[in-house]
């Protein structure tokens, strides 16, 4: 399972500051943290960016990647900054959380080919989350069109289909599991020489929760999603608990061997 | 789901002491904290019992249910036990551990009849475990078929696809999804009216584990369990972070309202 870690995002406090002020140290101590924990790559969440959203994306990419050898996830709603950040970025960087409306899969399924980035495609548009699972897995077509009318690689193509915090859309958070399940079977549905992979961003689920439930919701929501096939997610590598889970997956689905030490690999 | 507390066994050896000496107390004490941890059978294993086993089931059958208002899941290999037990049992109860073969179905599956007993179906045979998932669909269809020959309904059947110690057999492990997964089609596959439930031994998973790993195995192996339609199981409600799970997972495909106190229920 590719595991991307969401720990660097505008809406912390102390990364915000640190993004405002351009200080490195919390944002690199928390990339190398998550590297740490298991990450295979750390999201960057700048938010909407508007102003000076190119230079922030910039100084961060490189920021990170001067200390820290990971590649980064990088996500704002500034298409600028995203074409900022993959100009300095070193290796594959993955463009995250783009939405199924068609003038945005225009620019950026065309940006991931040209710099050989993966890209998230949300099963989302600008008018909201689907109300339903087949509006969601008609979305996810969209975005698996545009993928190959752009050339982009059926491999580095992520499709999400959208967890919703269980404590204010309950019956979403089910949604989100059948839709899954669609998603997987679209490499048979439509007819495509490669399935396209799956990632959810996890923690959506317990938000509103007390904080008491959130690693139980987290968790337990992970192994049903891996349960149905999914092939990344974006969590907190930190929660220990979590990532217990994870390695307990691998071991009881036979793809990792088992021994008496396994959670200390 | 429906959950079978697994405590009250023989190899346990305050539960050993207790049946030899018949002495009531630990036994109703441990199987009134499984009602009240949330377990709606309990399961007593009295082990082969060779000797008196009719005796002992009869014994331990009455002792529970005088005090404790639940039914019972019946687990000995000694068939005149079973019908002991049936005897006095208050309501219906299980026919637990019921391997695949004939001469034994063909007592087992008429007592379940008369008794209006459910009964459990384990795809494996007094020759072993099968090597692999089909030997274990093929166990499991000849137990439909004799359930349907002598007319015990399905919704009285469950279908246990053999949980075995990852720490020895960890291939056998993920076998036993894949047979939970084709034995929740075989309503399609051979037609049946009814789908047939399943159930598993869980705990077996951990079996051989150190202890630390214990509860995070089974409840890991649950929840992948349970994303592929399991019904019920055999396991430790004592187990609070287990038990934990088992509400979380309702609470995420939507079985139960959330609420941020759904824990206390």
């Amino acid at each position: 399972m590719l595991i991307i870690g969401e720990n660097i995002t505008v809406t912390s406090r102390i990364v915000g500051d640190a993004l405002m002020k351009r200080d490195p140290k919390p944002i690199v101590d928390m990339a190398r943290a998550q590297k740490e924990a298991g990450a295979h790559f750390v999201d960057v969440n700048i938010g909407p960016a508007t102003k000076k959203g190119d230079e922030l994306m910039e100084w961060v990419v490189k920021t990170i990647q001067e200390e820290v050898d990971i590649p980064l996830s990088l996500d704002t709603k500034n298409i600028d900054a995203i074409e900022a950040g993959l100009k300095v970025h070193k290796g594959a960087a993955i463009i995250n959380s783009v939405t199924g409306d068609k003038e945005k899969l225009d620019i950026l399924m065309p940006m991931a080919k040209k710099y050989g980035s993966k890209i998230v495609g949300i099963a989302l548009t600008e008018k909201g989350v689907p109300p339903d699972v087949d509006s969601r897995v008609e979305i996810a077509m969209n975005i698996v069109n545009s993928a190959m009318e752009h050339g982009v690689p059926m491999e580095d193509l992520y499709l999400d289909p959208v967890v919703l915090p269980v404590a204010v859309a309950q019956e979403q958070v089910h949604n989100c599991i059948e839709a899954l399940k669609v998603f997987k079977q679209l490499q048979e549905l439509m007819g495509l020489p490669e399935a396209p992979r799956t990632t959810v961003g996890l923690s959506n689920v317990s938000q509103s929760s007390p904080p008491e439930l959130k690693s139980l919701l987290n968790r337990t929501y992970l192994t049903i999603l891996l349960s149905h096939g999914l092939d990344s997610a974006i969590l907190d590598p930190l929660d220990e608990e979590l990532m217990k889970v994870v390695k307990t997956f691998d071991i009881l689905t036979n793809k990792t061997l088992y021994a008496h030490s396994y959670l200390e690999r």
